[in-house]
């Protein structure tokens, strides 16, 4: 995933030569924390943070006398990988970033929430679908024998009993970034998911040769 | 993990009787965009953004005449599941949340860049340590045969020839988050682990079976 995957590209047009006066009104309207400013090109010239014009006197003050210079800002080009945004917002504590192309006209912002929204989502696939996957790679196992498995893993780390039906209502009604909370890690949550399908496998294997003989 | 766990209990105290001159000037000083108002014991009672003080004309106005009231305010609970921050935050695009106890005291606040960093340092573990626990779930299958494994599985997904020491190389330079964004998501990336970790088993089988004969 590419930064111009994750980007916002409706932002407010602020120039450096606007009243403080006006983009106070313009932020506090559009509800923006920040804002670029850019010139009549599009290019990117400045940033403003509100917090910088909450202590500005004279609200006839023009933009460009305020506001953060390019060399100190934080910036992404869109074609950057997606997770460059991600260490960029988590390093610099910034709420957004704003996104150029390589002769600097902005195109895009990253927002924090959007980058939350993003890896959050990531982490709300059920663990239903996982175990679907499991299933369909382990073939001859079919889904009672994978929850029984499963059941039989989870009688042997936690000391709670309960069948494979129990097991399966529970993965129905969770997600992944549950999972990893409650397993305790994604390492111990994959051990788990591992030794289920060993388990499945094996018990496969021995009802097999209990037929044959 | 709970609330609390990702709370900053560090936050200026700005109450209902500070100007709005005052305020705006701990703000700035102090980087915040917005801010919990507490009552002398610590009530959480209103919240300000800095995006609203913007628009205030006469600075010697009050805080509590322009602040947020309780009533209209996102709060989290701090013994509630840190998954709710990150739903609520998401929801209501938020840049903080205020947390509280059972009876309304301010206890801290979760903010958004804190919960992007936990979420981001979830995806940063290193998928060599995945394999690791894979090997040792894996019992008589040694770390060389396993990465021979992956380099096999790899070879038939990708079509990519690759040695098993390509492969551990490889693994070691990459994290939990990049693989899963690589391979085209979560549930693919768990075939592809399992894949490798039935070859594993198979090749030692078979290996077996031709010594035994």
């Amino acid at each position: 995933m590419k930064v111009k995957a994750l980007m916002d590209t409706k932002f407010i047009k602020v120039y450096p030569e606007d009243t403080v006066e006006v983009v106070s009104k313009i932020m506090h309207n559009r509800k923006k924390f920040s804002t670029p400013i850019i010139d009549r090109s599009d290019k990117l010239v400045g940033w403003v943070n509100s917090i910088d014009l909450l202590i500005v006197d004279d609200k006839k003050t023009l933009i460009k006398d305020v506001m953060h210079n390019l060399d100190t800002i934080i910036v992404l080009n869109k074609e950057e990988p997606a997770k460059n945004a991600v260490l960029k917002i988590v390093k610099h504590k910034v709420v957004s970033i704003p996104v150029l192309t390589d002769d600097g006209t902005l195109v895009g912002l990253v927002r924090n929430c959007d980058i939350t929204k993003t890896l959050a989502k990531m982490y709300d696939i059920p663990v239903y679908k996982i175990f679907k996957s499991l299933n369909s790679e382990l073939k001859g196992i079919s889904w009672d024998e994978l929850m029984d498995s499963a059941a039989i893993v989870t009688k042997q780390i936690t000391g709670e009993n309960i069948t494979g039906k129990e097991y399966e209502s529970r993965i129905k009604k969770s997600t992944f970034g549950q999972a990893i909370w409650s397993c305790g890690g994604l390492e111990r949550f994959f051990t788990g998911l591992i030794k289920i399908g060993e388990i499945a496998v094996a018990r496969k294997v021995s009802h097999k040769s209990i037929v044959r003989k």
